[in-house]
């Protein structure tokens, strides 16, 4: 891919933690920062604010227009004023992950050991802990002794259930979205395709790409591809390119033949212009890592055994990746956990993307849930202007 | 990959047709070979005769050891004396499809038009029914009228559509297993996602790899990887591999670390040594044109229309590449085209890769229904020594 535009450094909003953070690999990171944005106003009482947790390819950026792309924020349809996670009523806080490339520390970050270099492929190993435990200093930094709700779908989902496990007293209610308790083998694999594919294009040099100027884009694109594929149902697929040749009357042996094809090159190649070949790597590695029984004995139900928390989960009907059954799943260990859950599985035929959607059950869901553990909570109702 | 043994050039039995062939493309092959194997012995009557169609990565080495990777032919367990397509009996064919580098016509073979140099990607674009001519042109020269049985799964399952389609007459009993009467959305994402990874890489050299004594064989590799998790179910991955870590003691950002992933490197790197990427591209490009009902007016029931063929098709409950629901489009078709037909969905958690394994009730159906088919036309029992 020539003429590659290099990835754009801007200026994200950060709070930058001097005293560092021990990482569960057992390694420690001398200076932490933790880029975020955030949406509405926090009350005098600090007991309205809701975490939202992005997912592999996301970022902070959830309800406004996003720097690099000039897109509208991931989740704009979601959390906005008046919307179901209504930010006329809400604080709404977003951070960069940990291992992310939108201002938090991670692969693109200065190396500790090594003055004027990135962190690259040395960057530690973070695991979706780790990265809980960074928004946690945000929220503390932020002054929130307890969170009113944390919200997130896909690997958002896992940080929401990783903050319900390791900060129960700081979570009032957790909303994980199309997620699971752990990877599956077909997710881990799925992610090794897009590794491998990275580690083939001859522009990832050995991890320090950086240093010649170069982006791993075709890698990156091929890993964009089979992540995109995965989020999408058979139906929605069809739906939206079925089998519409796009120049039927000539077929050679190269070039893009169905929309299907053309649609997902597009879609690779502007990722890579937004998205960082190592903090690819780092993150899907934490996601594969993610096991929240193995964190507790081997039994998941002891993860939340005695919680508080109000848990509701919601899963999509056709999303292969993190099937209803993984949802279900968590959803038996948290009552075997004497927990509040409830469990909404939403009829849709657009895959795991349907998170991102404008589902309208599924966004009723939401605001649904959230107006009762409002009620609950004692929160003041929504200000008219 | 350094040190990577280059592709092995071994002999294959074959036949030349001298007089070449006409493609659907509208281009001619100037000279057509067709490497084939043969099991068994053929009657007096010629009425015997079962041709076995392969799949994507398969060959003509049925059931005999493989020249190339010294292993088991890849249905050793289903073709042989005695067993469920009984040699002892049935004279069994096996062509190496157009397209292929296993002898028969494909991108290594001389170019029409530059003498000393191969086709590589400048190879015709062929069809699934282009395959099927040249199968013909095949049975036609072992002088055989009517095949008793043409059977095949998967991508073999779309040429024994073509045959009972193109060559009715010339079809006794059509056995079209784990397959479909076009490729899905899905399918031809997962394909274009392996292409694009053969494309990204260095050693792809534009498709001449050849002229520069390379193989292409990170791409390759990534590409089987991506094909061969969609072989497997998600029950048959986690069996496989779980998640037992390999190495769970140290986390680093690269290096293997799930079964699962050196699994996939292992059988993608093992796959480059035996297959050629111009004919991987060459053959994903034929599975991802047919569709059967296009070439009949849009409507899939007018291909089998009136046939006098008896079809047995079979699924796996557990296969989401090419779904039970795929099967019964064209079991439907048939129905309303009056065609004499048997559908079996095999209970299996294996995945599509079920139709390979050694699947008691899948060789039981495969058995039974030759056995009825066989009464039928009159053959004589099988042979006892």
């Amino acid at each position: 891919m020539d003429q590659l535009e290099p990835f754009a450094e801007i200026a994200h909003q950060a709070i930058v933690f001097t005293e560092g953070m021990a990482l569960d690999c057992g390694r420690s990171l001398h200076s932490l920062t933790v880029a975020y944005r955030t949406y509405g106003r926090l009350d005098a009482d600090r007991r309205n604010a809701i975490l939202i947790c992005h997912a592999l390819t996301g970022d902070q950026y959830v309800a406004e227009t996003h720097p690099l792309t000039g897109r509208a924020g991931w989740w704009s349809t979601l959390v906005g004023p008046g919307l179901p996670i209504d930010t006329d009523r809400f604080f709404v806080i977003c951070a960069n992950v940990l291992g992310g490339c939108m201002g938090s520390t991670g692969p693109r970050s200065p190396h500790d050991d090594k003055p004027g270099e990135p962190w690259g492929h040395e960057f530690p190993p973070v695991t979706i802990r780790d990265m809980v435990r960074a928004q946690k200093m945000l929220v503390e930094h932020l002054g929130i002794d307890q969170l009113f709700a944390v919200i997130g779908g896909s690997m958002g989902g896992m940080q929401v259930l990783e903050w319900a496990a390791t900060y129960p007293e700081a979570v009032f209610a957790a909303l994980p979205i199309a997620t699971a308790a752990h990877h599956s083998a077909q997710n881990i694999a799925f992610n090794e395709v897009g590794r491998q594919a990275i580690f083939a294009d001859p522009d990832w040099c050995g991890g320090e790409y950086w240093r010649a100027g170069a982006i791993p884009a075709r890698g990156l694109a091929v890993a964009r591809m089979v992540a995109h594929i995965t989020y999408l149902s058979e139906a929605a697929l069809t739906r939206k390119f079925g089998r519409r040749l796009r120049d039927a009357t000539s077929l050679t042996l190269l070039g893009d033949k169905f929309e299907v094809e053309s649609y997902l090159q597009y879609q690779g190649s502007a990722f890579v212009r937004r998205f960082d070949a190592n903090s690819y790597l780092s993150i899907t590695r934490a996601m594969d890592f993610f096991d929240i029984a193995a964190e507790h004995g081997g039994d998941l139900f002891r993860a939340f055994q005695g919680s508080r928390t109000r848990f509701c989960l919601v899963s999509f009907s056709s999303d292969w990746l993190f099937p209803t059954t993984a949802s279900r799943e968590v959803g038996n260990a948290l009552i075997r956990g004497a927990a509040n859950v409830s469990f909404v599985e939403i009829m849709s035929d657009k895959g795991h993307d349907a998170f991102l959607l404008d589902e309208p059950d599924f966004h009723r869901t939401i605001a649904g849930f959230l107006a009762g553990c409002a009620e609950h909570r004692g929160l003041a109702p929504r200000e008219r202007a």
